[in-house]
């Protein structure tokens, strides 16, 4: 007989395949392709394991794994918010906090609140290990954008100051990809990719 | 200055991106829309978290989480196969051996080797952890073709027999996952999803 645990667990492993679905405004490298969910949670666990040296301070690895992987998961229900977004701030909406009550939810509880208390933190961008998985939600959609002769900062007239003071919170959880990554915006302006 | 180390991962964090155009054969849930690699590696992510209390054995649920996120990584240059292709064997291919010297040498040398290592011991199906990672990667696969009404079963002839040999090594992972699956297989047949 299946236990109630695994059925609940399956239940969830079907419910997140809708992240498949939640399209970002950033697009795949070199790429007129936009980015989904799932894709840009894959690519930050990847940039999880092979940066993790970088960062500022020591970190568990595998905490910083799970925030990458389930901090869009709440956008089934909230959508995706673009960052430069001026009307409508993304952090901590009220429709991202049902979300993640109703998908964790699902969850046998004790895993349910691990999830929703990782999402929190990862939210809330206080411990190392979210200021860790947060440079790496800034850097990717930064290389993707350069790779894409300014992508998404052209397409919505996104100029250097906003881009600057967004990506500037990623010197909280590693200077050495903040210093990385200043270069980039700098050359970005230079090359005409971004407006000043 | 930017350090060469840094230089080098963050090639390997473009080249990786294309496994987003690798096209597996098996849908998304309930869908017509073929699965990409990086979201079937994060699908499997996610399920090591969510599963691993139904591994037979004690795992580093860490390196599990590598295991099925880098293992398709390969499939970049040597493309996916299809588990039920009766012309070629999925197994170490020489093209996957060399997609992966190639593709995980971009990284710094340490790096490179560890990433090798986990792919091989992945793909050697041995160790607690890489038997736990493919009773995953069969797993997600069946729940898209059960949701699917038969999915590629259907979609390219695949009978009961093939489907149970090639499912049944789940139970080397986890008895409690492939009596599960067992489950569904065969009430697959009962719905004709599946031919005996």
């Amino acid at each position: 007989m299946t236990s109630e645990n695994l059925l609940k667990q399956i239940e969830f492993i079907k419910e997140i395949d809708k992240i498949k679905y939640i399209q970002r405004k950033t697009k795949l490298f070199n790429s007129d392709r936009r980015e989904n969910d799932a894709e840009h949670s894959w690519h930050l666990a990847m940039m999880a394991l092979v940066l993790s040296e970088h960062s500022n301070e020591n970190i568990d690895i595998l905490k910083v794994i799970k925030m990458v992987l389930i901090h869009d998961i709440v956008e089934i229900d909230a959508g995706d918010t673009f960052i430069y977004d001026t009307n409508k701030d993304h952090v901590n909406t009220e429709e991202e906090q049902k979300g993640a009550e109703r998908i964790f939810g699902i969850l046998p509880k004790s895993q349910a609140d691990e999830f929703i208390q990782i999402w929190k933190e990862f939210e809330a961008g206080e411990s190392n290990e979210a200021k860790f998985a947060k440079s790496l939600d800034r850097l990717e959609p930064l290389l993707q954008n350069v790779s894409n002769d300014g992508g998404t900062w052209k397409e919505f007239g996104v100029k250097h100051d906003s881009v600057f003071k967004k990506q500037k919170v990623m010197k909280e959880g590693s200077k050495v990809l903040w210093n990385f990554a200043e270069g980039l915006i700098e050359s970005s302006v230079e090359k005409g990719f971004l407006e000043k």
